[in-house]
Parts: structure tokens; sequence; C-alpha cells
């Protein structure tokens, strides 16, 4: 056997990795790094370009006018061109403790970075992520306790017409402990899918260290597919690589909340589930948080636990479906029942906040009891993490 | 209830996705199009760039000559700068089917395709990607047929001194039918990880349509990760978001290969499992030919399947463990048990050709039976996905 050839060749394997990197020009910088005071310092090789910025959420957000109003949008800030067409900028104070999405604007067009591969898809933009380790920022990341495992699961839906794909997390030892565990059903909001809670939200990591600290207690967790019309997230459905687009069809018309049974029936006949009322909770962001409202007032025996996240209330003028019919009295069903929990959260500049002010008046009027949390920033991600990571904990106690 | 104003900021939802995306300069272009002859047109919106160029695989080779050796790498085409900085290309032929994968390079760095959401990541690098459907690129489509179920797992191991993440496939009808399955062990290459081989691979794809189509049967398939220092795949374990290298420590010194039995029996305690020898098979790519190689003739009573795609065969020089030593005394032991199938697949571009060469004489001097298959083209994607399509039909049979 010529065995010094035979190794010459293998250790060609990681060469040509490096190689294909080094011809396809991709910069041999850290960018972004997370200097030691906690500054962020982004970084760009780009001789040619006459201007770039970066935008994301750690920026100070700018007003915006638009033809349907005025908008916060992340602001920008503007790199410095250095030696050899390298791009600098560093933020001008320490970041706190976040997972923080941004971009970069090179002479006008926004790109990835091409120092970071960690991206996150938000409906029809990829946006380049990093962390900053601390406080409740570490319930996002990775740590050294047991993990819980994560599927993505086919379900029928003969109401839809179509095959459907869900995401469920269960608990670490679940394959193994004969046990039956409580269900939390945590939908998504408008332009998201059944990624986006494991994604964005870091569901999966805050689940695995909750419940690795003992303080939230062993559960499956089911994050659907919201959207009636959809099969499964952009890119993994029959359609394809079809550019996504942010407003479909059927999303909030009732469709999906009379299609929700269906999808109760597939997890409690394919998991070892608990199927009582005190086993069941139902929480969702933004149109999410509009599902789980009208889905759990709809079966006011299923759900003990609710939780409402910077959630859309009221159904469009002109929405027809029996869903929405009679609220009210509904909503005295479901609180008649008295469910354990009835949480209600939003941001102090969120663009839903006078119409979630407007249902707890309502709640508050008829003396149904829903407990209230208000937070800082608007309808953003941060916020939605931070609400998991309050919410998790007061379920099935 | 004011419905009125309600009902607006509801609408507000999906506009302010809307106006984010109009605000953060996102093109309404569609890049790329597939056109009906199967030409393909990609774009970008860069009035101030002076050069946009695409690279990819479905574009002719180059010859491109480094320290190491020549190497074929992506060729490049030049867009043309058209009205209102919009640059464009159209290839010049039809595109046969295929997965392919590219990257824009413009003014000289690479990035891209901000019209295009959808990219997979390889190794460190970020790549789009399309497909054109047809023949055998139409097993890599997401299809209407019964779809099987994919999970990440963690497993604890011992030997390798840390918790650790794999990929199991559980065919459609696992959760409820009570019955045993054979397991394949699909593993990747160097730079590689768990993803590898259900996104760059379509492995889901390609056995969901197979073995509806009653051409491959329902099976487990574990897709571990293959670098014995890492617990998960970049940015999916306690490294958090660390940019991802090509070269990894204990990757190729049999470390990976002795704590092998530690997968198979987590696997053997948490799935029905079928755990006889015919009920066995493993296979790899590169690296995982390599593990797949060793593992089987290592243990020779536990796989009567056996397939290496484009594999490396021989240790580097002056690595030693014992997995290595006697390696033909392996191999005849293993030959004597007669496997049902031991299938070495290359293409004959391969810088690995020649060592495969060597391996396969060897073999014939000694007598042992392989079934061989020749594919053109080098060390790609493209031959690994068509190996696993025909791999798969001649297992378990």
């Amino acid at each position: 056997m010529k065995r010094i050839i035979l190794a010459s060749a293998m250790m060609a394997v990681g060469i040509v990795a490096m190689a294909q990197q080094a011809l396809w020009g991709i910069p041999q910088l850290k960018s972004p790094e997370v200097n030691a005071d906690n500054t962020v310092t982004f970084r760009l090789l780009a001789p040619d370009a006459k201007e770039v910025k970066v935008t994301g959420d750690f920026l100070p957000t700018e007003k915006v006018r638009t033809d349907v109003g005025e908008f916060d949008m992340p602001g920008s800030a503007t790199l410095t061109k250095g030696e050899n067409g390298m791009w600098e900028f560093t933020t001008t104070s320490p970041l706190s403790p976040e997972l923080y999405g941004y971009s970069f604007i090179v002479d006008g067009f926004r790109t990835v970075d091409p120092g970071n591969v960690f991206v996150i898809r938000d409906i029809s933009t990829l946006t380049n992520v990093f962390l900053i380790e601390g406080d409740q920022a570490d319930l996002y990341k990775v740590a050294d306790v047991p993990h819980g495992t994560v599927s993505k699961v086919w379900y029928d839906s003969p109401q839809l017409g179509m095959k459907r794909r869900l995401t469920v997390y269960t608990p670490a030892g679940y394959e193994t402990s004969g046990k039956r565990y409580p269900v939390l059903y945590l939908l998504h909001g408008m332009g998201g899918d059944e990624n986006a809670w494991s994604e964005l939200g870091r569901a999966t990591q805050i689940l695995d260290n909750l419940i690795a600290a003992g303080k939230a207690e062993p559960m499956i967790v089911v994050m659907p597919n919201g959207n009636a019309a959809m099969e499964a997230a952009p890119g993994e459905s029959s359609l394809g690589f079809t550019q996504p687009t942010p407003n479909l069809p059927k999303t909030m018309d009732g469709s999906y909340e009379s299609s929700f049974p269906e999808i109760v029936d597939f997890i409690d006949s394919n998991y070892r589930t608990k199927r009582d009322k005190g086993s069941r909770a139902i929480a969702g962001l933004s149109m999410g948080g509009y599902h789980s409202l009208h889905i759990s007032k709809e079966y006011p025996d299923m759900y003990d636990y609710v939780g409402l996240f910077s959630a859309a209330i009221f159904p469009n003028k002109g929405v027809k479906s029996p869903i929405y019919d009679d609220m009210e009295g509904k909503l005295a069903v479901q609180f008649a029942k008295s469910p354990k929990l009835y949480w209600i959260a939003i941001g102090d500049k969120d663009f839903l906040y006078e119409s979630n002010k407007e249902y707890r008046k309502l709640l508050d009027n008829k003396g149904f009891k829903y407990v209230y949390r208000e937070s800082p920033d608007g309808h953003i991600w941060k916020n939605w993490r931070i609400y998991l990571s309050e919410f998790l904990p007061q379920l099935f106690k």
C-alpha cells in the first residue's frame, strides 16, 4: 500500500475546504467580536465599497414614517474604513445580555455578515445573530444540562385538506421514563411557522435550562404551524424553495382555531400525554396569542393555562367565523370554569398595547381574573423570550 | 369595544413586516428564477456595485492552482448591469435536474443572494440553494407522501466525556405501528456534523420518497456527529455562536470509531430497533466512509450492509489507534463472514479516486467481494445524494 501518497490525499480533505474558503474570498476576520466589556465589534472586508452600515436591534430605534403610520424601526450605524479595505464599528457602550439580530448594508443593499454563519430567518429576511451572555440570556444558551428532543413531525389534517408539520419538544428522559407528561401548545405570530419558537424563540434552550434547574415541570411542548393554508415552513413543504411572503391567507379567519382539535388528537394519540384540563396549556405571541385566546374560549374544558404574549385580540372587521361569534358569552363560560392561569403580557411600546388595554378593561368589567405583566419595548422577540421564560415556571404546579 | 381601531391595529401586523422589508431595502425581485426551459436567471439590485458575479456548482469548474496542488473549483459568471442598478445573469443553457448551490461576489466579497432566504451551511460557508426538478432530483423534493419524523436527540458519551447530539429519522407510522425497524447509520464528511445529511444531503426527502414508492424498506436512520471533540453542530452546542472551522481535532484518530458502540447502544435502548446484523447498515461520505470502513471491520458481527461513498480509506501516517491495527487481518475476518453488501462508490474526478483504486486492488487480491459504482464528477454533494438514493433500495431485502 502506498501509504505516503494516501496520507497526502487524506490531508487534502481539509486543505480543499480551506482552499475553497481562501479562493472564495471569505475573509479570515472575527465578526462580530464580543469584547471583554460586552461592547461588540463588527467587521467587513469590502475594499471597493463606498459605505457600509450595520443595522440591528442592539441599536436605538428610529421613528420611520410610512403610508400606514409611524413605526419604531431598528436604527443603523456606519462602519469606518481602515487599512486594506477593512470596515469596522464598535458599539459605543456595552450591550446588555440578550440574543441580538443584525445585518450589514453595503452600498445600499442589505446582506448578511460573511464572517458569521449564524443566521435566523424571520419571515422573508435572513438576519445574523449573536448572544451577549448573563441574566435572562443565560437561559438562551445550550448549557451542560440534560437536553430534550426536538422533532419535526407531520400530522394529517382532513379538515385543512393536507399533511402538516409541527415541532415537538419532549423533555430529557421522555424516551425511557414510561411517564405521562403535561402539554403546552406554543403558537407563533404572523409570518412565522413551526420553526419560529425553537429558532428565534430559543424555546428549546429555555425549556432545557428551566427544567434542569427545577424551575419548570418536565413537559411536552407542541409548536404547530398556525397558517391554515400552509403545510410546513417555507422551503420544507411541497412548495419547494418558494420565497416566503409575510401575508398569508387563512391566518386569522377561524380556520386554524376550528382545526386545532386535530392537533390535540394527534398529540394525544402519538405521545404519552396527560389528558386532563389541568395538564394542558396554550400560549402564543401576536397572532399566536390571538389563536390562544380564541381556541381557549372555544374549548373551555381543554386548557387550564392560557398565555397571551403581545396578543392580537379582536377579529378583523368583516371576518366571519362561528369561532368569533358571541365572544363575551364564550369568555363568560371560560372564566366561570376558573382557569388556573390567564396570563396577559405586553410591552409598553407595542402597537397592540391599546387593544390589549381595551381587552383588559373588558375582563375587568366582567370580573374575569387574569394576571397582567407589562414590560418595556415593543412587538419584538426579546419580549417573547422573556415572557416564555416567566410563563413556563407557572405551569402545571 | 372600539372594533374599528382594533381592526386597524391588526392589519398593521402584516404591514409592519412589509414596511420593514421595504425600509430595509429588500428588493422585490425574483432571484433565482427557474425559467420554463430550465435556464436560470439570477438578479441583484446593487446600483453602486462595480462588478457582480455569481459562483456555484451549476457552472463549469475551473482549475485553480494552490500551494498544495491543483483543484477543480466552481467557476463564476459576470452579471450585467441594467436599468435602475439591477444586475442580471441567465445561464446560457438549461440546467439538468439537481439541487444547486450558489453565491454572489459583489465587488470582490462573497455574499448570499438577498432575494433568496434558502441557504445551507457547509462548514463555514453559507450557500444559497435552488432545485431544478426532474429525474433523480424529484427524490429531493418534499412530495405529498407520508413523512417520517426527524428528531434532534442527545445521548450521553462517557467515553468522549460529553453529551452529544444526533439526528434520527423514523419512518412514517413509527410512532403507532408497534413494529421494530432495521437501522442505517449514516455518517457525514470532514467539516460536517449531525445536520449535514438531512440538509445538504436531502436524506429526509430521499427516504420519504423511496419508502413511499416501495423502493426502500421502512427504516430508522441515525445521523450522528462524527467529530469526536464536538457536542453538536456549530451554534447548537455549549460553544454558542462560535464560527466553525473545517479542521477539527479527533476526527480520524480512532476516537470516534471506538466510541461508536455507545451510539448503537443508545439507539437500541431508545427506539424499537431490530438488533441482528442483517438489520444494521453503516454508510458515509468521505470521512464518514472512512469511519464506516473502520467501524464495520472493527465490529464484524454488527453490520451486514456497508456503504463507502467517496471514502477516505487509510489512516494518516503517524496516526496510532488500536482501531487501525492489522487492517488486512480485520478485513479478512469481516469478509469471511460474508457481509450482504459492501458497496464502494466514487466519482471519476474525485481526489480520493486513486486511494479507492488502491483499496479495491487490495480487496480484489484477497478475493473480498464488493460492488463498485463509478460516477462522473468529483468530491461533491451531488454524488452523495445520488449514492444514497441508489444504496437505500439495496438494504434489508
